[in-house]
């Protein structure tokens, strides 16, 4: 069984460190009819097709598998709804996690969200005193959500 | 690019010649809001997870994609429609073409079609004698759509 367990943060970006070495992401998703996301990601040069199922506090079912860049940019273009999701991913250690701080563009210009990765969702994290809110179980903030409903709409 | 071309047609048992070497197919489907389908395989002992743009005529987009067989049990078990599709797969050769002949179980009891696929929408097929008549463009007879009107329930 592929776990993912994540938890989501808004962040001061005033309090970050200088962040370097960030990567684009272009992502898209395939319409579905209930909580199950359908994803399909261009990281760099690598491509990825993503199935989650419905989550259940931090904790969703995830199956992910590594696919050639041309095949994911022909979905992107000709399957996923629009808009597509583009930001910057920039990776920040602190203390014993890994932190993916996302900088979203275009419609979603404005949304920076930090995530950590869990082994279990009672794992402690020591958060970063730039973390000023946990968003985790708030849809809104979900990738997924963000085509439907992008945050330079949020008003 | 990736496009499949097939076509589809119903067929009178009794002419079929003997089918021998069939093997089990299961498959399910992660509901979609559009025409696009993402279906999930196992067949025999491999696995593969399918997605599929609308049909225009004989002619969709097609990406597939080997995975771990327990990914997609999981899938079909918690991810997927129901009810899962279940059909025995015969290959016949006829001709120039090889042809799929899927022998439906369960919910889809009595349903029989054969497929042939094409290298573009106009090559000719010399039909075999057991051809009835094509389904290529009815609807009912998608495999996405045998789960929400299973062929047992036509009436």
């Amino acid at each position: 069984m592929a776990l993912e367990i994540e938890r989501k943060f808004l962040i001061d970006i005033d309090k970050l460190p200088i962040l370097a070495n960030g990567y684009d992401i272009k992502q898209g998703y395939i319409q579905t009819k209930d909580k199950t996301a359908v994803r399909v990601r261009v990281k760099g040069d690598e491509a990825f097709l993503t199935i989650k199922g419905e989550s259940v506090g931090a904790t969703r079912l995830e199956y992910e598998y590594a696919i050639p860049v041309v095949d994911a940019n022909e979905m992107l273009d000709m399957l996923c709804g629009k808009p597509i999701i583009d930001k910057t991913r920039y990776l920040l250690k602190h203390k014993n996690h890994l932190w993916e701080i996302d900088i979203f563009h275009k419609e979603n210009e404005g949304l920076i969200v930090a995530e950590v990765e869990l082994e279990s969702e009672d794992e402690s994290v020591e958060l970063p005193e730039w973390i000023v809110k946990e968003v985790t179980e708030d849809a809104r903030y979900y990738n997924s959500n963000l085509l439907e409903h992008p945050y330079s709409q949020w008003g």
